[in-house]
């Protein structure tokens, strides 16, 4: 974590201006096989590893040593995040509450970097350009071709998507304009019906999502990791603004060590 | 299977009143951990067992296998219906479609005979009682009581069920009547929208669905055994009704074998 925070035990608010009308829980799916062979994925969509299956049920786990129980979850398309909600709802003996799904939830989409390895793209372009693409608001990849290997053109689950919506690179920038529509329309009106809502998703989508939610800044959200597994909680307000900055993780000592982890990512 | 049908390969309709308008695919669970220790289930929330989820995933291979792919799926409240239908979307490649669930497509409420053994209970009431309370369409088991411990009395996935729809028994009939409306209300607009329609559930509330799209009796439908883990596709017209009465199965060899084996439990 790049931030300091201010939570009490369990993230109980410790100041706020106004009483909490709901909660929202967001959790980061486990390791990919993609992450295990450290390759840019993006809309790729692959499946967890073994220890990305073991993340999303101690992720559950967490949600019911916690008794933070969701009432509906909300994820991306992409089978990682999916499975990852699907395994943790099942720990948390939550299974049975409804589920919703958009592609504005799915992770950035990295354009030609799509496939290639983290390490070598590195080597090939240099640390600054790696990092820009990494890391910069607003600097997308190169765009996928739609004859790439790693494209989604044609893929059926984006068949109702207008040609224009569907993306072919992305800065996080873009991910935040594409991610907010849904976040206004379809969670905003679970929290203030007071439901407990889970997001299983993904690095960018959810960091579009903190952004928003703590209003970071363009240069500090380069900084800010949201790490694999651990459900991260925000009581919001009835403007829909956490009553503690940052949320509260519900291990944070285990949320330290992975964010410090994936930060070191393609070194 | 206890009817002959019609039909043509791969479920194509060999006569019909009018077009196809849309696709319904029934899905039953395959085996729980009480399938497999021969125990009364009902409403009490067990999972599947290694065997019940290699036959969800075999069901979704089956539905990739004739390309028939569902666009939205619908599912009980209960873990083993629930699990069948992501392991089998998992396995088709649809993880990403929507889904909607209701306690409207639970399996039978046992009543008092939930936790009960099958066998054991047949030996203690005779043949004649078992098979009133296995097979009659209109005579309940006894109910069960709030403090049983199979009672799902207190469940938060009934917290919104006002206290008079809750049930504490059963028969055929009252499922029919009690799944008829989300059929209705929550199948049927999907169907009409074209989409191909996917139903995990469980054999009554399965065999309640089968027993209005085909019109079979009251007595008839006692000697119908829907086998689980194998995809039955009913094509149906505009009035809802299906092109080929019964439907046809995804494998029809193993759907007679499985059919047989079903209709002698407890013996």
């Amino acid at each position: 974590m790049s931030r300091s925070t201010r939570t009490g035990p369990e993230g109980a608010p410790v100041a706020g201006e106004g009483a909490t009308v709901g909660t929202l829980v967001l959790l980061r799916h486990g390791e990919s096989d993609w992450n295990a062979k450290n390759l840019f994925t993006g809309w790729v969509d692959v499946d967890l590893t073994a220890k990305g299956e073991a993340e999303a049920r101690r992720g559950g786990e967490l949600l019911r040593e916690h008794n933070l129980l969701p009432d509906v979850m909300h994820t991306s398309v992409l089978r990682r995040a999916i499975r990852t909600g699907e395994l943790a709802l099942n720990a948390a003996d939550r299974h049975w509450i409804a589920v919703r799904r958009s592609w504005r939830l799915n992770e950035r989409h990295y354009g030609a970097l799509q496939g290639k390895n983290k390490k070598q793209t590195l080597d090939e372009y240099g640390e600054e350009q790696f990092m820009l693409w990494r890391r910069s608001y607003d600097t997308p990849p190169p765009p996928i071709a739609d004859g790439d290997e790693w494209s989604q053109a044609g893929d059926p689950r984006y068949a109702l998507l207008p040609p224009e919506l569907m993306p072919r690179t992305e800065c996080l920038k873009d991910v935040v304009d594409r991610m907010l529509p849904y976040w206004y329309d379809s969670i905003v009106p679970d929290i203030l019906a007071g439901r407990t809502v889970l997001v299983a998703a993904h690095g960018n989508s959810l960091r579009a999502l903190v952004k928003h939610l703590d209003d970071v800044s363009d240069e500090a959200i380069a900084k800010l990791n949201i790490p694999t597994g651990i459900p991260l909680r925000y009581d919001l307000d009835a403007s829909l603004r956490p009553l503690v900055t940052g949320g509260a993780y519900l291990d944070p000592e285990a949320a330290r060590e992975a964010a410090a982890a994936v930060a070191n990512q393609g070194r």
